[in-house]
């Protein structure tokens, strides 16, 4: 489990957007490629919303490495899909960082 | 590994913390706690600045439901950190949200 990879994106759509069918081509892309260990995403209905600062949708997506992640990103499928995403979000805040696990599961 | 609960916080911390030390504060809180299924938190040192905002750190704590979360949310030593923990802070977002899984480990 030792240094993971995550790519973090957090996103406010924007308002006409049909956010189902954004994340199911977002998850045909993934598995796609064995490159992407994992990938979780949810909506927050939760937080206040002065805590998520009009941020609805998070994802998660976890590689072995920083090298696998940059390779996930370069590729053609995720560049086409990164311009298609730009289109349809209001803004986005993008992490991506070695996971330091403080407790496995 | 269906319907985990995310607790997500994306982080600008003060100039003149040393964050080292909160972040260790924080996981000797959520190694005290069982419910806390699972802590890691990063440090982003691979997006461009515009992408990540001004944020520098991420941290996800995973759990079993939604309701373990509330209560690892309402325990007096997750309220006693959250009071320091915004004092050390410069910015912060909050997302809380059932995690669906769209490629699984």
């Amino acid at each position: 489990m030792a240094n993971e990879f995550k790519h973090l994106v957090l996103v406010k759509f924007k308002e006409d957007v049909v956010v189902e069918d954004i994340l199911k081509e977002l998850e045909k892309l993934v598995q796609e490629m064995d490159i992407v260990k994992s990938f979780v995403w949810g909506k927050d209905v939760e937080s206040h919303e002065m805590l998520r600062q009009g941020f609805t949708h998070a994802i998660i997506m976890t590689f072995n490495s920083k090298e696998d992640y940059q390779t996930f990103a370069n590729h053609p499928n995720h560049v086409g899909f990164s311009a298609t995403f730009a289109t349809v979000i209001d803004k986005a805040v993008l992490l991506d960082f070695t996971a330091i696990s403080g407790k496995a599961t």
